[in-house]
């Protein structure tokens, strides 16, 4: 159990475990105390149900629900629990390297390092068993490599849009984004479900429509 | 599709879904924008992480993160992927019905009641089909008649457990509850796991010598 970041205070730190406690035992339950950092790492999108943004937390609890109920839309076939798995673990992370807005590309120039740097640190408070299974479910979300990961993703660009949707705009207002940069952000729900796709496009284009979004200028000479 | 309470406002009425949506995809993104409510639903745990409660869609998304990782402590065999489902979906009801606190005898009367309505109404929004599996994991659930709902309803136990330790005592400081209700109330662990029931009464047994909860009377003639 080592850190990367040795400065680094751990939560359990203000009460830690009593003795007796198994060791095995021990590392799970710091893991799973630290990882309540993630309902304080706040999003972008406003929550439809109360007028505050969403956490982590919420929103992978959200994808999980999604995966169970939108499952039979993928265009390929995928294990549902296995998708559940991804989506629970994907945004842990942020727990040391913070949330990166969408349409914010400044942010996104360091995230991969970011990111994994806090994936070695995280992690490495479980046993090592169970570091390198969450690890390499984190790595797969990452790589979109399997249809499950693909799904995945999907979920966690599908969600945004319905709250987008619910707030009649929400982050599709930000400054200098167009609704064709929406578009091209969440094109990656059709590499996992044409449907789901058609259904995500509806609600941008009609957004469009409705002045929730920016058009972006015609191109001048064409 | 319809609602056991036909006063019921739903989220999605606040900006209705364009026409041209698949009619199946309709039902499953207005569920799915419903269920936004879960995370304006708090409870009585204090958080770690931040100076605030929990909410329901936090707390849900913490249990099925401890099924992935404290599974192999079961006492009977779980299937991992059906355990994570009933933890996803066991609080939903409370969308409509409200959480009822532990230690809060009077509320817990009409509990079952109010949880079969709510039940009622919100899985109606969804698919025939998707309705009765939903419906059919959360009865699971409150029924406790498999292994893989009895280790639900633990980490449902044993997560509070840790965020009362986190906080010193956080709702074992109930005006009125004693040491003992907090063991009585958390012994439902030891049905899915003597490992963790063990661990959960050393901390709750160390706690009460801390004085983060309040030791029983002790009876007065034997």
């Amino acid at each position: 159990m080592t850190m990367a970041d040795g400065d680094r205070n751990l939560l359990v730190d203000r009460a830690p475990f009593p003795d007796g406690l198994d060791e095995r035992l021990r590392e799970q339950f710091t893991f799973l105390v630290e990882v309540d950092r993630l309902k304080a790492v706040v999003r972008q999108s406003p929550l439809v149900s109360v007028q505050r943004r969403e956490n982590d937390a919420e929103h992978s609890w959200h994808l999980a629900l999604m995966v169970l109920l939108l499952a039979e839309h993928a265009d390929e076939p995928i294990d549902v629990g296995h998708t559940v798995r991804l989506v629970l673990v994907h945004d842990l992370v942020e727990i040391y390297a913070g949330d990166t807005p969408l349409y914010d590309s400044a942010a996104g120039v360091d995230q991969e390092e970011r990111e994994a740097a806090a994936a070695d640190a995280l992690f490495a408070l479980l046993p090592d068993d169970q570091a390198l299974r969450i690890r390499a479910l984190w790595d797969e979300f990452e790589a979109r490599g399997t249809p499950e990961a693909r799904f995945a993703k999907a979920m966690d660009r599908l969600q945004p849009l319905l709250l987008n949707w619910m707030a009649r705009g929400g982050t599709w207002r930000t400054p200098g984004v167009t609704a064709d940069d929406v578009r091209r952000r969440k094109a990656v729900i059709g590499d996992a479900s044409s449907p789901l796709w058609e259904a995500g496009r509806l609600l941008i284009d009609e957004g469009e429509r409705r002045g929730w979004s920016r058009s972006g200028e015609p191109p001048s000479d064409r």
